[in-house]
C-alpha cells in the first residue's frame, strides 16, 4: 500500500478525522430551555460564583487543545499552520481514541513567540490542558517556559516529554533484561533539539548522570560557539568529562546511543567503539541514524528505531494519550516530572518478564492496555505532588 | 418545571453538551499510518502547496468558531470567560442541531478590544467562520469590523445581525398580513446597543427610511451629548425629521415599535399614540418592554415577543443556523447584507398564505424547515456577490 495516496484519498473522503457531536439533542421547547435560554443562566452563575465548577458543567474537564504554529511538523518542517491540520486532527483523534480525552486542534498563525502565547495564554480557561505540537526548536523551549508561567492549566510539549518519556521506559526494558544498571550508564544522545535536551533532562531525574549530547557541531561543551540559550544550558548540564570532538568520539565506550537526529549519522564502527553489547534506539523518522540489522551485526545487544515494521518501536503514542488522561483525571495543574518518571515506570511494567526479550522492550502503541496503565500512574504521581488544583 | 434547577443537574450530569467524535478509529497500524504518520505527510503538503484545499482535506470548511469575551451573556451581563462557556456550548449544539455545523466554543479571557481581535486572527486559519458572541456594545462593533478586515473568513456578530434578520422577516410578513407596505413604515427601535443598531441598518437595506432610535437618552439625535461612536453613526444615519425627547414623543404617529432594551418600556398609552393597528416587537429577554395582552388591549395589530410562551417567537435560532449553512456551502468570505436580506425574506416566505395570521407571523424556531430554506436563500445569495472565495 501506498501509504501516502492512500492517506490523501481518505483525507479527501472525509474532509477531517474529527466531528463534534452533541451529548443532547433539541427536539422540544424544554430541551431549548435546559441546553439554551433561559435555564443555562443557572450552569453560567454557579462557575461565576467559582470558576472551578466549570470542570464538571462543561465540557472543559475533559478538554484540551492541541495547539501548533506549523514550524516543525513531522520531518516536513515549517510547512505553517494551515498545512499543519491534518497532523493536528491526527493528534486529536489518538487522543480520542486511546484516552477518550476531547481534543481541538488550533493552528496558530504566527511565529512570534510573544504573539503565539499570549493567544494561548488567552485561551486557557477553555481547556484543562495544552498539548504544544510541532514547534521548532528552541522557540519551543521558550514558549512552553512562558505558557507554563502564564496558564492556571497543564502546558506539555509533547515532541520533547512524551518521547523522553518512552525513551526511558526503552531504558529501563533494556537494563532488566540485561542486567545493567540504569544510573550507571553511559549515554551519548545525537540531536539537541526538542526531543534530544527532553530526554537529557528526564534521564538525568532518573538517575542518569553520564550523558554527552552531541548536535551537527559535535559534542556539546559551553566552550562551544554557536550554542543557543537552550543548547547551551544542556552543555552546562552534561558531559561532566569536558569531551570535545565529534559523535564518533563521544561513542567511544559509551553504553548507549539515542537519536533523535537525522538518517545514517551512525555506523557499524561506531558501535564497535562503544562498550559490550549496547543499546541503540535510532529515533530519527522515517530513516532511522543505522538500521538495526547494521546494529545488530555491529553488537548491539538491543536495538530500537521510531518504525512500526521494526521491532521496538519507540513511538509517544504509548505516552501522551495516557499521560493527558491521568493529568486530567487527577485534575493536576502541571505536568511534573515525577508524573513522567512514573509513565516511563508503568509504560515498561507492562512487559512481563515473560514477554521481555530483545525484540520486545515496549508494548504495541496500538496496545489498549497502554493508556489505561500510564494514566492510572500518573494520576496516582500527581495525587502526591499537586497541591494546587485548577477544577 | 423549574427551568434552572433543571438545567443546572442536566449540566452537572453532562459535563458540557458537545464531545469530539473521530470519524475513522485506529485499529491496525495501517489505520495509524493513514490518519498519522507517515500517510498525513501526503495531506499536509498538499495544503502546504494551495491552502485552500485545507477546506476538503482537514474539517475546517465545516467549522466556525463561536467566540466570547463574556461580556455581555444573556440577560446576565458581564460574567466573564469562563462561566460564558455554557451559552457557547449551547450555541455550538444549536449549530450541529440544525444545520450541522461543527462548531468550537471559544472563550477568550480579555475585554481590550487590540488583545481580542489579534487573537482571534490568528486562529482564523483553523475555521470557515467566526461567530461573534454575547459581546458588549459599543466594542462589538469595533471588535467586528476589525475582524472583518483582518480575516479571510467570514466573521459574524449574531447578536446584531442574527437578531435583526428575524425582526426584519418578523416585519415583512406583518405588513404582507396587513397589506402595508414595508417601506413605508415608521419605525422606532428602542435600544441602541448591538441589535437596536444592525436592526436599523438592516431595515434600510430593506427600504426603510423613517427610522428614529431610542436609547435610555431619549431619541438619538446628532446633538445629543454622551453618545458613543456606533450611537453618533447611528443618530446621523436615522431621524430624518430630526425629532428629540423621549420614547413617547417617538412613538407619535409611528407605525412599528421594536424594543430591544428593557422590562416594561412600553405602556398602553404609548400604543395607543401610534398610528393605527401597529406592529409591537417587544423582544427585551424574559420579560418584554410590554406584555403582548396589554399591547394587544391598546391596539397593536400583531406583537411578537423573545419569548417561546408567547406567539411570534422572534429568536435567532431562526437565522443563524442556515445564515452559517448557507454561507460555508457557498464558501463565501462574507456575510454580506444581500445574504441576510436573502436569509429574511426566505424566512418569511416558510409561512404559507393560509398559515399567516396576527399569531402566525414566523415559524417556530423548532421547526427542521428553517435553516435548509434559510441556508438555500444565502447559499444562493452568495454566489451572486462574493468574488473572492476563502476555499
Amino acid at each position: 500500500m501506498n501509504y501516502f495516496t492512500e492517506s490523501l484519498h481518505l483525507h479527501d473522503q472525509l474532509h477531517g478525522k474529527l466531528s463534534v457531536q452533541p451529548k443532547m439533542h433539541i427536539k422540544t421547547k424544554t430541551d431549548l430551555a435546559l441546553a439554551y435560554t433561559p435555564g443555562v443562566a443557572a450552569p453560567c452563575l454557579e462557575i461565576q460564583k467559582n470558576p472551578k465548577l466549570g470542570y464538571h458543567l462543561t465540557g472543559r474537564g475533559n478538554s484540551i487543545a492541541v495547539i501548533t504554529d506549523g514550524s516543525a511538523v513531522l520531518g516536513l518542517g515549517d510547512i505553517g499552520p494551515e498545512a499543519a491540520m491534518p497532523v493536528m486532527e491526527g493528534k486529536c483523534l489518538l487522543f480520542k481514541e486511546f484516552a477518550d480525552i476531547d481534543a481541538i486542534p488550533l493552528c496558530i498563525r504566527t511565529k512570534d513567540v510573544t504573539a503565539f502565547t499570549e493567544t494561548v495564554a488567552l485561551l486557557a480557561g477553555n481547556f484543562a490542558g495544552i498539548n504544544l505540537e510541532d514547534i521548532s526548536a528552541p522557540r519551543c523551549f521558550e514558549i512552553e517556559k512562558i505558557l507554563k508561567e502564564k496558564c492556571d492549566i497543564p502546558v506539555f510539549h509533547d515532541d520533547q516529554h512524551g518521547t523522553a518519556v518512552v525513551v526511558l521506559a526503552a531504558l529501563i526494558n533494556a537494563c532488566r533484561l540485561t542486567g545493567k544498571i540504569l544510573s550507571a550508564q553511559k549515554v551519548v544522545i545525537c540531536g539537541a533539539g526538542a526531543a534530544g535536551i527532553a530526554i537529557m533532562k528526564l534521564l538525568q531525574k532518573a538517575g542518569i548522570h553520564h550523558i554527552v549530547m552531541c548536535d551537527i557541531g559535535g559534542i556539546l561543551h559551553p566552550d562551544c560557539t554557536n550554542l543557543n540559550p537552550a543548547t547551551l544550558e544542556a552543555a552546562n548540564m552534561t558531559n561532566p568529562c569536558g569531551l570535545q570532538g565529534s559523535l564518533s568520539d563521544a561513542l567511544k565506550n559509551a553504553d548507549v546511543f539515542i537519536g533523535v537526529s537525522a538518517p545514517d549519522l551512525l555506523n557499524e564502527e561506531m558501535v564497535r567503539s562503544m562498550n559490550p553489547d549496547p543499546f541503540i534506539f535510532a529515533l530519527a523518522n522515517p530513516c532511522p541514524e543505522i538500521m538495526p540489522d547494521i546494529a545488530k551485526k555491529a553488537g548491539a545487544a538491543i536495538v530500537g528505531t521510531g518504525r512500526s515494521d521494526f521491532p521496538n518501536q519507540i513511538n509517544n503514542l504509548l505516552a501522551f494519550p495516557g499521560i493527558f488522561r491521568g493529568t486530567l483525571n487527577a485534575r493536576a495543574c502541571d505536568i511534573t516530572d515525577e508524573m513522567k518518571l512514573a509513565a516511563s515506570h508503568a509504560l515498561a511494567d507492562l512487559i512481563t518478564s515473560d514477554q521481555l526479550c530483545a525484540s520486545c522492550i515496549l508494548p504495541s502503541p496500538l496496545d489498549v492496555r497502554v493508556a489505561p496503565a500510564v494514566a492510572h500512574a500518573v494520576e496516582m504521581a500527581a495525587g502526591q505532588n499537586n497541591s494546587k488544583r485548577p477544577g
